[in-house]
């Protein structure tokens, strides 16, 4: 079925493609509305950036601001800067109040007052509450668009006034019970509202034990609460119990998807928002500062081997297998690496299992180092013909993969108590600690033991 | 908010720690019972199995069920492993039929009948349906308790109807319209049921272009599809159109943030369901595999240096300067590499922008490999005095990371081709051709022009 998705966006980007090499735009620009703006914007962040200007120009402007809402920041932003301010404020009409939050921050400066201006009180007073909260708190997330009831009326009462208003917010599964002053009382179940007798009252229906998410609640906090406890919707209070909005799942959906994409890439030392078709000259700077970091622990390295000159001058055979050893090393405490950054980000380890999961990881380590030991020396033996060798890489291959598993439970710890990312930077320390005491103990062991 | 969340957690972690070492059980059982089902499960998968045991004895058996759910599968197969045939039976009374189906896959054979047996008809007819269809399938992810009505029939008859029955199954954001003979007609939002006229007929809000699931979609062709359409619940027909289930929002989470680990374990050679504790002696198991490819390519990169032993034997310099070649390659071809599972994950790399794709990432790979080449070149220069090393490792690396920009878009591309997963194997394929094009190319040069 992947396929069969992927064949369908595909044949839709090549029949797209040719009509664009033939000029036979109209073509295009249907096959092209057609799509879902989620695919529209799919589709548009595939493309070379010359490419890509065309095709923004067919899409309709109805939905201009759904797809600007769905492709990923550093397009948005090549986008934004083809279109003048009339398509710009045409775009923004119609957004929810957290989308249009995020929306003006990538907005030239002279147009936020003019959106701001172009908003009704009750809708700027909206965007005004979600715009005090940081982008990835809950308050950023929030939507303000909420259904509030009190709780004295009976459910026809109800009725009548969401048949009044017409709309309901879209994933609207409770109405919000709040007393006179806005404050947060719990929530009505839409399910209860429905199976119910209508002549009862709302008090009576009244949940008060459900979640409800502080506004300064970080949106990984809020995506986590949300998977937890299977939640569509939860109300967001301010710091005095008042109901100032409400977060919806296809918003933490994004979050979730975004933090995961974001741990692969910066494993990477890459950006959540790199763009596939970022300008040559933009992605060799951002990418340096990676390289140019990775080059001087490269280095350190080196220096390490330097210090064993003379020995490696002697038996040049350390010089073949020394790579071997540094790099079994790597991989092993990559491994070990992998699952404790999971597991702290699932708030799994503390100072209660540490050494628990320590031991463990350092049975795991010595028996595959003395496994593979053993391995490598044979071929050694039989490459070299010096059984010394052999001995000397099965032990530095042991200690380097016991090293390898300590580093692999300690580095990540230690990073996340001087609060740095453990997957931005764990993989670089850890590397570097397994190339350094690899060759070390693999080049001082023969330094002692060959000469 | 992070770190707040993470202390409570915490805090109960270790108290609960504490009342087990004491042995004030009861205390204990209280405060673990207090917990969401979620978090025990997230509690138990952090401790070492024997103390995990003991918690496990303290979980009320009301909600067995529930927390078996929610830990990985090892974990799960140990918990289940410490309970008897009654109270497995008692575990799985209650479970969603999509539930229950994946929990069986767990359970000893003989259970199986048993469950089947103490089904009523109809849900173990729901039971079969699910279990036809594969555990990664949208078949095998459905519910099949929907709320189904007709189109010629009021909403005042839907809401009788509706109340008659009760209970809602949870995230019912729409009710299914089918024929009388289950085949699916479209869906009734259940917001216009509250907001329109009840005299109006359901046909006429009848909206028959919602997004319908076959049964046979992947799990994660389901995902994408929530996510871009910001679904809560979507209808899944058979090949034939038939009503048969129904996929919820809580599920779909599931499976992303399931794809999401396996992506970053799978890179380090693991399995999505690895336990933070599992046994010393099958953890070492399971990662020898992986430990022993990668030692394979390390001896294969160790053939090459070995092929300019005695270039090496004539300058020791190249022994210390080699493995930055190498290393720089590697990091560099991951940026690439990263970027490009990303995008194919997302169906955006096709035969018509790989070649531009190809052109942007050798121009970054060759402005940083000249970047960081002249850098290298005046290291060696200080360090070791002979201008022409620096010139040759100036070289190598323009080259290898060149090499690494392009095995960064072909290696993903090839072995999707092949059907192999991109993020399992990308990363060991890769950095065997940066460390072999490293080595030859600089050792290479070295023996050309230093000799």
């Amino acid at each position: 079925m992947i396929e069969e998705r992927e064949q369908k966006q595909g044949r839709i980007a090549e029949t797209v493609t040719d009509h664009l090499q033939d000029g036979t735009l109209p073509e295009a620009k249907r096959m092209l509305n057609a799509l879902h703006p989620s695919e529209i914007a799919n589709l548009l962040e595939s493309f070379p950036p010359a490419q890509r200007k065309v095709l923004w120009e067919l899409v309709d402007e109805e939905i201009d601001g759904e797809v600007l809402l769905q492709v990923n920041d550093e397009v948005r932003g090549g986008l934004i800067r083809e279109m003048d301010e009339r398509e710009l404020l045409a775009a923004t009409s119609g957004m929810d109040m957290d989308d249009l939050a995020d929306f003006m921050q990538d907005l030239p400066r002279t147009l936020t007052g003019e959106i701001l201006h172009s908003l009704d009180n009750q809708n700027r007073q909206r965007l005004e509450a979600v715009l005090a909260y940081p982008e990835d708190s809950a308050g950023g997330l929030m939507n303000t668009d909420t259904v509030t009831v009190r709780p004295d009326v009976s459910l026809d009462v109800v009725f009548r006034y969401l048949r009044m208003r017409g709309e309901m917010p879209e994933l609207t599964d409770h109405l919000f019970v709040v007393s006179r002053f806005d404050h947060f009382l719990g929530v009505l179940r839409v399910s209860d509202l429905l199976t119910r007798d209508p002549a009862g009252r709302v008090e009576d229906l009244l949940i008060t034990e459900a979640v409800v998410i502080p506004a300064e609640m970080s949106d990984r906090d809020v995506a986590r609460m949300f998977e937890d406890r299977d939640l569509i919707s939860a109300p967001v209070l301010d710091s005095r119990g008042r109901l100032i909005g409400r977060i919806t799942i296809d918003d933490v959906v994004d979050v979730i998807r975004d933090e995961a994409e974001q741990s692969i890439l910066s494993m990477a030392g890459l950006g959540e928002e790199e763009d596939l078709f970022a300008p040559v000259w933009s992605s060799t700077r951002r990418r340096a500062g990676w390289l140019g970091l990775n080059l001087v622990t490269a280095l350190l390295a080196a220096y390490v081997i330097g210090l064993f000159e003379a020995t490696i001058q002697e038996v040049v055979a350390l010089a073949v297998l020394m790579p071997v050893v540094a790099s079994m090393g790597g991989i092993a405490g990559t491994q070990t690496l992998a699952l404790v950054i999971r597991a702290l980000a699932l708030g799994q380890i503390a100072t209660r299992n540490t050494r628990a999961l320590l031991l463990k990881e350092l049975g795991i380590g010595l028996l595959n180092g003395l496994l593979w030991a053993a391995v490598l020396a044979g071929v050694a033996l039989v490459w070299f013909g010096r059984p010394t060798i052999g001995v000397i890489i099965a032990a530095a291959m042991t200690i380097n993969l016991g090293t390898a598993a300590a580093s692999g439970v300690l580095v990540p710890l230690i990073l996340k108590r001087f609060g740095i990312d453990p997957a931005l930077a764990g993989g670089v320390i850890l590397t570097t600690v397994t190339d350094i005491v690899g060759f070390t103990a693999f080049l001082g062991l023969a330094t002692l033991f060959l000469l």
